[in-house]
């Protein structure tokens, strides 16, 4: 079955399983412990740590081994903060860019509600953070700790970390970039403080996460205990070995595969709209990720053209066009102004052929077409005052949202469309949608029966 | 080699590592996502929680998994802390024992730093907690949760969990209880309300945790956007499963495994006094983990002692004798009031063999006279005013200290021994044997030259 869902968590590469396989014979002790097999186990994850500073570029006792991508945002952010925190003072501010992934956006949340300023920088409508912004946002005084991604998680969108970098450095913030879908891949303009990645993106095994903190940069542990360096017996020696593996092979692989994945992802650019006229592709098509694709089909859920597509032997990513169910990616999707469908994130990993990518394109319409025919669709009839009734009734989330979407065109500009529906969940997709589409929510009126009706004039 | 470290971290299980292998094919993708192969690992997933529940006699769905035994501890304290906290009051309470493993202690430290109320419970001189002192702490008000091991680390003696279980739910106060050595092996008496463990010591691999939160226990989730369930992202599913699986072989292994090196541990604990007349057992010798005996060995340092049964081709434990060195096992040593020299710990893992352990004693007492010549040795001098003056300028920790307490028994009660040394940690060191062995320490002198004298009074 092709497997097109890389960003999510790429299969373990080869060079990482031989090496998982060898590590699991001379790595399984504690590398803290001082007897014979202790020392072998440190001699490997010395070795690892070297080997994964050098593709990074930076000095080994810079590189900690953390449990996840996720574990090394967090504890980045947190440690950034605290060496900036000080009792009975305001706590120290953070920037992020409002399409950083979700393991940053829940720290900086949490660090909001404990009472600490947070910035989120805007993005414009290919997902790139808006630099006049950002460069307000880290000269705001107080400011610890800025974040960016190198690249968009959800779009592919590569953003300009090195303009970033060089705002942060006039404000004397430390910067810290969530490089997990591009580690290994291409290297991070320089200018940055810390950095997180995660093996799983890059081929190697789940729970294996990286965090760099550059010499010089004012740091304090996260967890209580823990010295500076990797998480203390926490540490699956043989999955870091296998992950620093996967990375100096993806490293030596990537100038060349990355120019074939791309040149597919381009195909994919090209065809999709002629496939699916109604469709939009998002993000950059030039300054992205060489191997990563998404676009947005209306009038269908993402996750039942997931399934669609599932059926027909084909692996994707999509997020739901329910707001309500998930924080990711829609955030990525709402901040860009593209909140407009069922999305489809395509994203190759090594060794993906081109007649694959054909195949995948030649089973997209018809999966489309079978997701719109399950998903159902709304009764639409013309009610006294000149306004559009739908009726949803016993239709589940997205369908009121995706059918008020194919038929907002059916009113002249001004018209209202009412929407009946007795799924909870409109509530909030319904004016959520208005407002990135624009048109304008005018509320609901209750009924029919126990349903309400929701209220949208065309913009 | 022999390796008889197991309660650090034993080698992976012949099962762990056949599912390891099998899951490395079958459980790569996340088991989040709803394509072929997420389904996959989200059975290989589920399949694993129940067969770990059943271990432990527990709901699949009270199961987590966590990067590690560590985390598992944390997290555990952290959820059961936050789920009573109250802003504007005072911190809820925790209850721990003194000899809990350095994971509990640092987070019960972190949160005694923030202000939040501890208690700590003493123990006897086998390292068994106090049953009244107990029941006194976890009865005072705001008390919001007890800790308590399954089993001692350090020394294997059993605690009584039943006992404490039951003072606690009299008081209404929730129990964690760290069964990290004993889970597999022996079940946890009823009465707990939260139970963490680390496979890397019951045979699994390392960088696997378990969780375990009983329902109706009030629990807040310890990280920002984590909802009730396993790390998401971070999940290594293939060491799950590996860990899993040794779970399952090691439980239904323990009832002869168990019984068989208790036996060997009651030859070492019969054997080590003849061998090494001044050395001493510690722990309890009947309640006890099977395969674990701690011994302590005067007048030479642990890691000295270590390195001579490595290269004597036995891979066992120690605690350095030096206090500034590292928590780990002295504060468990001093709790008991056994600080009086390098331990050896030793553990054994299942497959132990009868000559393996015949074989550690034939060469203990040659790696014991190894050490101790290795350490070097005070020059001792009757000086004025009839105190024993010890010449230690140039050997490093703990050779003051032990020289001290090897040549203490030279003056009698209420005379003086006079320590000069020019290694900064005896001034932390002195005072702590000076104390834990009943004699008073005196304070220090300046000089011969930029040494300094320490002066203790035998008690």
């Amino acid at each position: 079955m092709p497997f097109f869902d890389a960003a999510a968590g790429a299969p373990l590469h080869p060079a990482g399983r031989a090496a998982l396989l060898a590590a699991l014979d001379d790595g399984w002790a504690d590398p803290a412990k001082l007897y014979g097999p202790g020392r072998t186990a440190r001699l490997l994850l010395d070795a690892s740590r070297e080997a994964a500073a050098e593709v990074l570029g930076v000095r080994p006792d810079e590189v900690r081994f953390t449990p996840s991508g996720g574990a090394a945002v967090h504890w980045g952010i947190q440690g950034g903060l605290d060496a900036r925190k000080r009792t009975g003072r305001q706590l120290p501010g953070l920037a992020v860019s409002a399409v950083e992934h979700s393991s940053v956006l829940h720290t900086a949340h949490a660090h909001e509600a404990d009472g600490g300023p947070l910035a989120t920088v805007p993005v414009d409508g290919l997902g790139r953070v808006d630099l006049d912004a950002w460069r307000a946002a880290v000269s705001v005084g107080g400011t610890a700790l800025a974040c960016l991604q190198s690249a968009n998680h959800e779009v592919g969108t590569v953003q300009p970390v090195a303009e970033a970098a060089e705002a942060c450095a006039a404000a004397g913030v430390p910067l810290l970039v969530d490089a997990a879908q591009s580690a290994g891949r291409t290297a991070v303009p320089e200018g940055w403080s810390l950095l997180a990645a995660s093996a799983r993106k890059w081929g190697g095994p789940a729970g294996v996460g990286l965090l760099v903190v550059r010499r010089r940069v004012r740091f304090r542990e996260a967890l209580p205990g823990w010295q500076r360096g990797d998480v203390p017996g926490g540490l699956n020696l043989p999955a870091v070995v296998a992950a620093v593996a996967a990375l100096r092979a993806v490293h030596e692989e990537a100038a060349e595969e990355d120019v074939r994945l791309s040149a597919l992802v381009d195909r994919i650019r090209t065809r999709v709209p002629k496939l699916l006229p109604d469709a939009r592709l998002l993000g950059d098509p030039r300054d992205r990720l060489p191997h990563l694709v998404t676009f947005s089909v209306p009038y269908v859920d993402g996750e039942v053209l997931l399934n669609a597509l599932d059926r027909a032997g084909y692996a994707v990513s999509s997020g739901s066009s329910c707001t309500s169910d998930t924080l990711t990616p829609s955030h990525v999707l709402a901040a860009m102004g593209a909140f407009t469908g069922g999305n489809v994130r395509v994203s190759l990993p090594r060794g993906t052929t081109s007649e694959e990518v054909d195949g995948f394109l030649a089973v997209l319409p018809g999966a489309v077409a079978s997701a719109r025919a399950e998903g159902g669709s709304a009764t639409a009839s013309p009610s006294e005052g000149g306004r559009l009734t739908l009726n949803t009734l016993g239709l589940r989330c997205p369908i009121p949202v995706t059918e008020l979407a194919r038929h907002i065109g059916d009113v002249p500009v001004g018209g209202v469309v009412a929407v009946q529906t007795d799924d909870d969940v409109a509530a909030i997709d319904i004016p959520a949608w208005a407002h990135t589409a624009g048109h304008l929510y005018l509320g609901q009126e209750d009924g029919p029966g126990t349903a309400v009706t929701h209220l949208v004039r065309r913009g």
